[in-house]
């Protein structure tokens, strides 16, 4: 017997399984390492509210989602008759039809439109992800079909949570782990990372009252304060859509 | 009653109390903000091994520790008769006395001596935060004398996690929030931030079996690999020592 080898069994979860997928998990947009992930599909997270407003958008029929980082383009769209939704830190600006929530995302403003769209954290998040393979946007919106459709596409996986000013949040974060979560458990995949296992740790931890567990989140705070936080519970609702808001050729479109 | 009142109750762990001194947790050195923190204690955490092996060293009578960064600089110490713990990535470099192994600082070696130190991460962290008003070392092996200290010098707290590579890591944030969840308790401290609060809801998930939660650290796997992790237990059994290493004019030294 090998030295070691009663312990094999034990430690199995940490020895990195060559047949499997590689599962990654970053805590924040300065945690990015832009190299390495040509292959890699990432997902990125940013559950309060522009992800799950994204998810909101196609499900309710939007054919195209463009994001875009700076104001006087937002505009610029704006006046060539485009559908603008745009937010700095929760205020809708002026000249845009609407803001950061799911709840303006409803079927008789989107479907059939292309929206463009500029948040404080979102798009730019979007472009320091240009060099993977492929950029998804995730939520708990479309948790499960997310889970089906990236096991389906064969390839290593980040998820990247946006976090707020590049700091740590708790609910991208437990996002994150339900994901993460349910890849492991399709067999698929397999990780070493420490924020994936902690993620999922944190997941596990608050799924029995996800709202509740998300109440300690300081962005729960600021929407609470800014009287943006009538659509949390909805942000939080697991599978409200099957589509996969999916990066090709500049814009967000849906994937099924 | 004015509105949100019947909430106030639930929600007011999130409002923070001024009176109180802030609390706050970066896993990464990537995540550390420079500025901002001229009336902070910085306490950095490096369990696996730097904060373990210094705190070490100043149990056992160490008189002062040189933090360098550089390796030649290292060996200049060393051609000068200095004592010089010195490794990278785990290996102990060939002109050092010893590497980064709480067990090589014993008594014996260590005791009435100044140690010049040099490691993979330790180093260059402890010169991040030169701007904050003191920079002190934790660990487990002074957890409860180090809590004290705090409280006694009415600063607000930032815990920076040493993490590997500017990445999360799991052994220094369950050790992060094991210091804060002792500092809430005390009632000194208030915290808004979701790093800590993640990090202590991770150290009561690990704390009923640290070593057991430990086993999941890549960093455990690594160390298990070079066969360097005789020492894990060690690191972390807590109130090995009530030796609290403090930064002062450019070298380590005692408080207590």
């Amino acid at each position: 017997m090998p030295p070691g080898h009663q312990d094999s069994k034990k430690h199995q979860g940490r020895i990195p399984d060559m047949s499997k997928r590689k599962l990654e998990t970053c805590f924040s947009p300065a945690l990015f390492e832009a190299e390495g992930h040509a292959n890699s599909i990432v997902v990125i997270i940013d559950i309060l509210r522009a992800s799950s407003a994204i998810c909101t958008a196609f499900a309710n029929g939007a054919v195209s989602i463009i994001p875009v980082s700076e104001i006087a383009e937002a505009k610029e769209y704006k006046s060539k008759g485009y559908l603008v939704a745009a937010e700095r830190d929760g205020s809708v600006l002026d000249f845009a039809d609407f803001g950061n929530s799911p709840f303006n995302f409803t079927k008789d403003k989107v479907c059939g439109k292309t929206i463009v769209y500029s948040t404080t954290n979102g798009t730019g998040l979007i472009n320091l992800t240009l060099s993977a393979f492929m950029t998804v946007i995730g939520s708990f919106l479309n948790i499960a079909a997310l889970e089906r459709w990236l096991v389906k596409q064969d390839r290593d996986v980040l998820l990247l949570c946006a976090g707020w000013k590049n700091r740590f949040n708790i609910e991208d974060t437990v996002c994150a782990g339900a994901i993460a979560d349910m890849l492991l458990r399709s067999n698929c995949y397999t990780t070493i990372c420490d924020s994936t296992l902690a993620a999922i740790d944190l997941w596990l931890l608050a799924s029995p009252d996800l709202p509740g567990y998300i109440e300690k989140a300081a962005q729960r705070s600021r929407l609470r304060n800014k009287n943006l936080d009538d659509c949390i519970e909805f942000c939080l609702t697991p599978d409200f859509t099957d589509k996969i808001p999916v990066m090709k050729n500049g814009a967000l479109v849906a994937d099924i």
